[in-house]
């Protein structure tokens, strides 16, 4: 990989270490057996490009992507990955599932439903691991 | 309609004014002669309930919101309420773009895409009235 | 086309003329330059095989498919072509009005109100036909 | 809670037990630790609003619903309480296989197959019960 | 089963025995206590009609099939089982690797994370099965 | 911008013009007032980074675009966009109709319907364009 892929690369790797933790380091080792290169392209272009950008706080992007995961009801691993996501930059359990909450009005009630059990899920594993 | 049930409609109609502004009212209006009584659960469930709850500030509600109507894509005239009561709560143009176009990573770039059509559609009018 | 298809043919277009009614005879013309076959199995499959079956009667059906089409939003043409199906069959505009609304429970209140507008239409263009 | 507010909330949870039966009690109690609130907006505004309104009967109410929950095909749990509500309003596990199998044409053969295996779960459950 | 509809079932049986194989078969299966009539829909229907179509060939059917479960996001196995067929029909892992990750541009990330994995499953699966 | 991305960014360019002709490059101008990060994305991801993977040719990934965006059924613009794409990079009108068509199975019939008279609008443009 050349030295500019390798900025874009690295400040994904920044943010995603920041932003996901353990739990993105997870996925990004998941994928060595059958796609490498999305590996890659998930640091460089989630992380490195759309969530490094100085626009939108963590705590706002975060808020977003819970939103729209809870809304597409398609996607349950990645949602619980947000879910940790949105409390290491700083979201309370409160403010995670307001916004899941909310989603009952714009995509229905199971959706938001389903969320709040991947939440659940989360805050017990955490509470668990903390234990 | 009885005192309680006025008293969500009430704060929801306070909500839907501050948050929708006239978009909010020309939704209801629009119902009259086809479906008055989903007029009046709007206001009394999204806004009465939902965007009334003390955990979530109202410029983080419209990020969610945003970000679930651009992820899902089917609901455009909406998005634009949205966009509007974005900027009406005191989100900047900035960060309303930052939010859709991270939509991108978690519902693809036509979704995002569209939804970026559908913010200029609305910062335009909003530039035409004020000149 | 063999006796045999024709007969499913045959037992689908009297379906199609008997639930969508004009509507449906001008979906399968605008088929006939672009994919004339497509049309044919419009006919076959849906109405002359689901459609034709006897376990549910057809206000039931015609409920089923206004509550799927609203719920997934993307098919508005559609969705207004079964909300005069659904009337074609029997249905009020009460229950079919009902029937909309109650997505926005399963799929959110925009998929809802996007359902009602598309109701409000055909509700109009039938009256003003009827005038 | 106020007096009105527990009319609705006393409507809906009467409602509940109807429709759902042990279904609806365990989703609810399932919220108890997460979003208590979020189990008392579902017993008032899904089931104290909707289901309660006189203009369709709840056979239909619940072909709707097993309708757009086998179309959207991403709220399985959900879809499962509603076709086991359906057996409790009086639905015919044929009316509920027709139901399932028609949205075949409107969002494809995947969905409709998920929604039969639903389907069977809950029946096969029911009659290892009553064994 | 009249003879012309056997033709129909006839043809889709080859189709469906030589793009899913051992697959396509146990869906069919499955389906006999709930809905054998649904099984017999598959067969004559997408294998009997779609897929022995000559438009298209069956490399470039399995790719369509592939990109479209992947981007939908709800139909996991159905997604496993279109896998293996591309197997089948000859498509190499490579050209069914890359085009899931293409629906990361269509669909969002977690659509194609989630299809990758599908494919990770099918692919160990048969390396397991030829060991 | 730096070598490196101006790499990616050339790489792309080239791609998106050959594969998406004036409609990519119309997309891109539009994004100018109001998203110009973005339109850069566009090119450097999906056309610097997917398309210009050696795994799939340009064909097979067109009819895994075309099927993903019938199936989704909520970005027509960019359906079109793509089926002209298809054309640009050598599929027939035959093949685009034969992949639209096979939609019917996995995400129901109004999702090919639409996706069909997209595919008319492109055809007639293109037919009265040469003429």
């Amino acid at each position: 990989m050349d030295k500019i892929n390798e900025s874009r690369f690295e400040r994904g790797t920044r943010a995603l270490a920041e932003i996901d933790g353990a739990g993105g380091q997870k996925v990004v080792d998941s994928l060595a057996d059958i796609a490498p290169d999305f590996a890659r392209y998930i640091i460089e272009f989630p992380f490195g490009d759309i969530y490094s950008r100085p626009g939108l706080d963590l705590r706002s992007r975060e808020i977003a992507t819970i939103a729209a995961l809870t809304a597409l009801g398609n996607a349950t691993p990645q949602l619980k990955v947000h879910i940790q996501a949105g409390l290491n930059v700083g979201l309370s359990r409160d403010e995670i599932v307001e916004t899941i909450m909310q989603m009952a009005v714009y995509a229905g009630f199971p959706a938001a439903l389903n969320g709040l059990f991947a939440a659940r899920d989360v805050f017990q594993e955490k509470h668990s691991l903390a234990a």
